[in-house]
């Protein structure tokens, strides 16, 4: 797969990066509750009638709508996601009992697939007069994408191939199906996945093929004449029959490479970019590079909450408008978020660059994470900014795609600390870990972190080649960091070798005992929206490191919108909070106003008294006792 | 129907007044646009095929969902709406081929009420299976109640007959079904509107046994064993398959006596309550006059918008959560404002009160004729307090009650400005108009106001008795209307004689010639919402009068959330808008922000700068060039 380039970074496969402190213990709710959980909650649902053809089909058992189908189309993916988090899970604490149930599951993958390769449960169980009739809405090359990314992480994480094997086949007749070839279909899926997974299952097995695939299927995307209208015809459908109405909501409105709006549905977009970054990197394509810069910055700079979830609108589970970031009915699905980490991620597969990797520690810190409880046990799946005390987390969901795609985030997320090229490694991740990692020529390092990171900024990284060799550690300085201070072996770095790419890369000769350590001011901030997002208007939100803060209901008398946040956080005092998982809270005096009277409209202006105010990390909120969140408080000195 | 009591105020038919100034301009565009625009566009729904038995049935033209039934079923009711427009319009300004056009309806329905006085279309034409089948959500008797109501107001305005007739045959098919004895049903409407019909059909006829029936649906409601339970089983549905789940929509929940809260569908709790407070004034019940005035605090203190509009929510059409009032996606509808008008009038019937009439003021002056642009040729459904420019006035809408109910009131709006009794008299709203009233033994005065109201406060009132008669004179003092100066014939009236109620009572003998001046200051003023409202901290509500204003991107810039007003309106100037029907704008100094940056999120505070912003009324917003609009505007000097 190589192309020869020493700037081409790839992240670490899952098992070489051990994992510690507060990602640690993320991981160990993962694999005490999580990865159990939502094999229990998939079986439950019926998910496993499905596939095993030992038992009767289960029929249809969510209604279909409309020529939409029915979520029960992606039941192998919902299964796919969890038996990827159990990969990663088992692999960090062994569970026997677990790790049999997934080969059970895989199992009956092996009985149900037919000769040619073809896998997919529903159309094979429940409708098999639906097959290949419908890429546009059906799902179905979005299934084998995740039962692909699922076989990769089992092979890694276990060693067992069978998964991988069943898999590779069903590429295998992708291959064969779609292309311009004679008697090929020129077609791609609705929703955007199997691009990403073909990159994964073509780096784990070093198959060319599956790399040209997931190329062919992102070029053709939104080629006119345009397949789902081809499709549509040929199908004896009305094209304009279309219950979203335009391609945007699949990004397939126009060639990716023309492509400079981020549109549509929030996870087929990030799922999308994400294989436009992997086949801009593997194929060094500087058109798709070009594409992606611009959707980037589209997306970070006009429809991005704060808290990294995107996508405001239920309707579309996606964009709307420009700076139309509601806060109370925001969507911002934990997907999103997840999938915003995995395009982040990808996009660093051409070096490092904060404008990236800030992004994806903002979403993973808190659009992302804010989708699992503390325990593991209950979910999100739309992520708002604000709540009058009655959102609250799920149990499971009608549409269960969330809970097992923060799950195998989380058990997978060191393999998001560092990506590793020919003669470089960049660091883009602080957190307690370990990683193992190989050179070009063979030669190994290992990376340890040791830090509270991100309760505490001060990071020790102890670099540990095999034997002596020279190569460059870049370390991200984010751009919150204002006078972070590194040191090599106790001798201090100057700021000035911060690249424009936000930085700091130190080449040298690494021996064995060579420590860096950083130390990262995490100062409360206040920051504010652009004044083109209404919604913020006069308000600021607290931010501490990559953490963006919100007030409780269960810390905070009721009526958190009258609550004033004065100019300046220097009085802000910071504690420990033991019952939500040693979190540091942020105390803040603030003014409180009320009402002077019982009147609903008064001329009379309202009662101002000083009083604290306590903010926690968003990711964290409804925790504890249920009630109200905000994330933009008001703030008193706006007008000045 | 006299009970001997001195203190019943009734409302005047609508010949009686005779409207010019500010509403005869709309009465005009009523006349002019609306009364013939709404029969052309019921015509165009198909509406006349399903009452006219000399043409085929159109069968189901709006699909049926579920058990709910199809709004077709109360195509009646907009057909009955548009004839009592029609009805005031025609008696204000002749138009025979119109009234023709009403006379043919007419006609229709008297060809097809069954002998025994059965009338609705959609049980006789489309579904006959359904007839009596499910009072709870078929609408059958809302039908008959806007039918009758039709039929009172083209008889009082043409002097003809027939559809008095028709519909009287049709309330005595109600009296003979529905009641306590023997073979009756004792059952009501899961839409309210009979009540309040009867009761006009009965101050018309003079029949006692319709206001009876009114007080008996009235009584019966939220009664158990539940009508709306036992209606179900003896169909054999099961109660429980409703699709609004409770029986707070429908306000059945209780007993109408034991309502203390406002709940449910925003229309149909305004169409109880109107009957509950006729049936108040005509029994002189006091158990439900006590429950009147428990809802009547409950939603005007904890559910209603500054605009009255009313029921936030598009859900339930109806209300949420006290103390919720989004702005951008108010629901807000025009026909529940209208209805608000409806109630409040209704509560004057047992003597004046502003804390009745500044709401039926405020709703009618700002969400109730929101609803009907200037021209009189398009409409508002939902009318919310905010808008990013996409919120535009329909030409029709799929379930069309609020254009023909937002005319009937315009065309009928003089008879609520004057509440009479046996030897009272009271002006509840101030506007150009004459009314000829009788009081008791006969006794005839003329009523006449001159008066640019509401854009200027000095109102003159003409009071010319046939003969020379004693008798109290009531003058509504608003609440916010501090400082208004009152003469009787040049001599400077007290305001300590302003009583409890608000109302400024003058008993004399007045004569022929005696004028009553009144100067009502109309000081643009800042109103708060009480900080329970989150969505209105840190904001104010620019009013003048009983107009609240807003900000409209016509007038000013993008982007009216980063305007901040400050402190005070002192420096407020006023301006005629020639081309919004010569309405009163409000210029104000305002500061406004803008990011210093491109960034979505930064800790830079905006630069402010100082201009000026434009107000101009709500009910006139959307009547130039679209674009945003905004209520609750940014309070600078909140925390002050």
């Amino acid at each position: 797969m190589s192309h020869g380039t020493s700037r081409q970074f790839r992240p670490l496969p899952v098992p070489n990066v051990k994992v510690g402190g507060y990602w640690g213990d993320w991981q160990d709710a993962v694999c005490d509750s999580t990865a159990e959980i939502l094999l229990d909650r998939c079986v439950k649902a019926r998910m496993l009638e499905q596939i095993d053809v030992n038992v009767p089909s289960p029929g249809i058992v969510i209604p279909i709508t409309h020529w939409l189908g029915t979520s029960q189309m992606f039941w192998d993916s919902d299964l796919a996601k969890s038996i990827e988090t159990i990969a990663y899970a088992t692999y960090r604490k062994p569970n026997p009992t677990l790790e049999a149930r997934a080969d059970e599951i895989i199992e009956m993958y092996e009985r149900l697939q037919e000769p040619d390769g073809y896998l997919n449960s529903f159309f094979q169980r429940i409708k098999p007069e639906w097959k290949w009739a419908n890429l546009r809405d059906f799902h179905e090359l979005y299934c084998s994408g995740h039962l692909i990314e699922a076989a990769v992480a089992y092979y890694q994480a276990t060693g067992k191939r069978k998964f991988l094997e069943i898999m590779s086949r069903n590429a295998d007749l992708l291959v064969q199906r779609f292309g311009r070839g004679p008697g090929q279909v020129r077609g791609y899926c609705g929703h955007e996945e199997i691009e990403l997974a073909l990159v994964r299952l073509a780096r784990v097995t070093g198959e060319r093929k599956y790399l040209d695939l997931a190329k062919f299927f992102i070029d053709e995307r939104g080629a006119e004449p345009h397949f789902f209208d081809e499709e549509s015809r040929r199908a004896g459908r009305d094209p304009s029959d279309y219950v979203f109405k335009n391609y945007e909501y699949s990004q397939s409105h126009l060639p990716v490479r023309e492509q400079r709006k981020v549109v549509g549905h929030a996870v087929r977009a990030m799922y999308l970019y994400s294989g436009m970054a992997d086949i801009a990197t593997e194929y060094h394509d500087d058109s798709l590079t070009e594409a992606l810069e611009a959707l980037w910055a589209d997306l970070t700079s006009k429809q991005m909450y704060i808290t990294g979830g995107i996508g405001p609108s239920m309707a579309n589970e996606g964009f709307t408008d420009y700076y139309d970031l509601p806060n109370d009915t925001a969507y911002a699905e934990t997907c999103a978020s997840v999938a915003l980490v995995f395009w982040a991620n990808r996009m660093l597969g051409r070096g490092p660059d904060r404008c990236y990797a800030d992004v994806m520690e903002q979403a993973l810190y808190n659009g992302a994470i804010s989708g699992l409880s503390s325990d593991g046990r209950t979910f999100f799946y739309d992520n708002p900014l604000e709540s009058t005390g009655k959102h609250h987390r799920w149990v499971w969901h009608h549409c269960p795609c969330c809970p097992p795609n923060i799950a195998r985030l989380v058990s997978s997320i060191g393999s998001y600390f560092y990506g590793v090229a020919d003669d470089d490694v960049a660091i883009h991740l602080y957190a307690e870990s370990s990683a193992n990692l190989e050179l070009s020529g063979g030669r190994k390092v290992t990376i340890s972190q040791t830090t509270n990171y991100p309760w505490d900024g001060a990071v020790k990284i102890d670099v540990t080649p095999e034997h002596p060799t020279t190569f460059g550690l870049s370390l991200r300085i984010p751009s919150w960091g204002k006078g972070t201070k590194v040191s090599v072996n106790g001798k201090a770095v100057s700021s000035d070798e911060v690249g424009v790419d936000g930085y700091l890369r130190i080449e040298r000769e690494w021996t064995s005992g060579d420590l860096i350590t950083l130390d990262i001011p995490l100062v409360p901030r206040a920051v504010r929206a652009n004044t083109k997002v209404r919604q913020d208007a006069g308000r600021v939100s607290v931010m501490r490191g990559p953490l963006v803060y919100c007030l409780e209901g269960v810390d905070n008398a009721p009526g958190l919108n009258s609550i004033l946040l004065g100019q300046g956080l220097g009085a802000a005092k910071t504690a420990v909070i033991p019952d939500l998982r040693h979190a540091i809270a942020i105390d803040l005096p603030v003014l409180r106003e009320r009402s002077a009277n019982e009147e609903l409209y008064s001329e009379e202006p309202p009662e101002v008294v000083a009083t604290d105010a306590r903010f926690v990390p968003y990711h964290l909120w409804d925790n504890r006792d249920p009630g109200e969140m905000l994330v933009w408080v008001r703030s008193g000195g706006a007008a000045k």
